[in-house]
């Protein structure tokens, strides 16, 4: 037995967002707060997912191209610091492509036609007809981004399980051939924060539906956001007794204000009768106002000084690239392709 | 009417082949001939495709990275000169898997899966239940080699016309998406010389099925190889007429012999009977052993030298890398995405 290993690693991080449009709430409650408190004890790296935002966005490119920096002042605005948090843009990784490649010899296209992820995306996005080549090889593409890190930890949904299950599959294909352990497996790390709904309680979070708040939301769009949520239909009257489980207003107050045991004060008061939506929705209004003034304050001054986004993002990127290229380098060495 | 344009600008060709094992003498009717012929008329870069190779050997590596230098002393032997034609390793080139990624998005899974050669490959191969990703998206990546050199012609047989028009196909949605002409489209240089049949007159040329002469082949080599030439099997006494169609020793006279009238007249000979097997058989024998020996020592004083073979290699690659970078460049500026 090792009896002088004292200090364990640090866990590596990978994980990202594809730059198709601003955050939200729901990226705030879901991943940015966890990344925050994650960058001081991990080797934590953000992928901006430019090449993966293509995928199927390939006839409108400005949706991602113009999105990059406001994801980055997203980032730098909710506290994600880049002296402890590597911010790389995809695109800039030659390596991820290049890896990209060797791994689709790994993977047949019946095993990614089953990834279920895959299949529900496809069907939710209706391109069944006319599936993208990319769209369909994205997981190669993800596992790439994942062991160009040499990432132990990844950040995940439960929906995204299956992608970190095909990147493991091609980790363990690939370290059978060298007959050695180049690559390693990663484990996901499951949110413990469950998925904050949509404003109008029905859908996923989108841009285009106008169900979100986005972090650079104006005082009038989070007025108006909060003024429109959806809380109890059949509480019609003060005085009725109203249903908290469903109820987004409840929901959004359970994620975002700071005292609990007002919340859960309010909670009974409404089920009880004899509170008001109106009064809810002003509780809540305020609570996000507050803590979103000084994260759009932030976001606007981030982005007030765009060549210092950049900056940033090329720092990152350039660390990146010779992370990733070593990776590249064992990987070629698998193949026997290291001779120039 | 422009008047001054006297200089036609040169064609750029791309051509290049798999590293899967040793060229033979299919390759050099089919391929090499037509390059040496060209290398001084045309700006000529030969792609020494490891990275193709492996769509269909990832699990026996050793195949592609054991050919790479065998490949070079080949063209090398033929009389490829370096200093006319530029010859680079794929691998070398991220660029090409960069721009693979990018045109990925262009295609639709429906349109690869109806591409003729890949489905006869894929039967050919038996590896319909199987297939790889990277074997379906070949094409992809073809088209993606091919525009990266901005080539305007391909070398290509029949068979691979659907290749080019996927290549074109690709190069039209770009410019479409870019509103202007960012690739240019190419055209096949389709070669006059008929495909060489195998030994044994029955099946394509392979190494594995031991009927094709590899240029490197020993002096026993050539001479079993032409012993056992398919003929005319009804062509049992000498004194009896012959078939000339067919008859692979008469095929190869026709494709190698440096004297075409004394080749015609056997052919009536053989066919009024009156000449053996025997006879042609020596004839031919004595035609590739005057032809292959000099390539035969060539190829092997190369490979004697394995470090000038890695220069060269190098050295192509690295002019590659550059001009290659380029077209990445003007894609990536498509997506919006020249940033950093």
């Amino acid at each position: 037995m090792k009896t002088q290993q004292h200090t364990e690693p640090k866990e590596i991080i990978l994980t990202g967002d594809r730059a198709t449009g601003p955050l939200h709430l729901g990226h705030y409650v879901g991943s940015l707060k966890q990344r925050v408190a994650l960058q001081s004890i991990c080797e934590q790296n953000i992928l901006v997912a430019d090449m993966q935002g293509l995928t199927d966005n390939a006839h409108n490119p400005n949706k991602v191209s113009s999105n990059i920096l406001n994801v980055v002042a997203d980032y730098l605005a909710v506290g994600i610091d880049p002296s402890q948090t590597t911010i790389c843009l995809q695109s800039q990784l030659p390596a991820l492509a290049e890896l990209t490649m060797f791994y689709s010899n790994l993977v047949t296209i019946a095993r990614l036609e089953r990834n279920p992820t895959v299949k529900s995306e496809i069907q939710s996005k209706g391109i069944e007809r006319s599936l993208p080549a990319g769209f369909l090889t994205y997981p190669i593409s993800q596992a790439a981004d994942i062991t160009a890190f040499n990432a132990t930890l990844v950040p995940v949904g439960d929906d995204q399980l299956p992608m970190l299950e095909q990147t493991n599959e091609i980790v363990r294909k690939l370290n059978s051939l060298a007959g050695k352990t180049v690559l390693k497996e990663c484990k996901p790390l499951l949110s413990n924060a469950s998925r904050l709904p949509s404003t109008d309680g029905k859908n996923k979070m989108s841009k285009t539906m106008g169900n979100a708040i986005n972090l650079g939301a104006s005082e009038k769009e989070i007025s108006a956001a909060v003024k429109s949520m959806y809380t109890d239909p059949n509480h019609l009257r003060v005085e009725d007794p109203g249903r908290v489980e469903g109820n987004v207003v409840f929901t959004y107050l359970d994620a975002f204000h700071p005292d609990s045991s007002y919340v859960a004060e309010l909670k009974e008061q409404y089920q009880r009768g004899g509170l008001g939506d109106g009064t809810t929705k002003k509780i809540l209004e305020e609570c996000l106002q507050d803590m979103l003034r000084p994260i759009r304050e932030k976001r606007a001054m981030y982005l007030d000084d765009k060549a210092q986004l950049i900056d940033i993002l090329a720092a990152g990127s350039h660390v990146s690239r010779a992370k990733t290229a070593q990776v590249l380098f064992d990987v070629k060495g698998v193949f026997g392709l290291n001779i120039l």
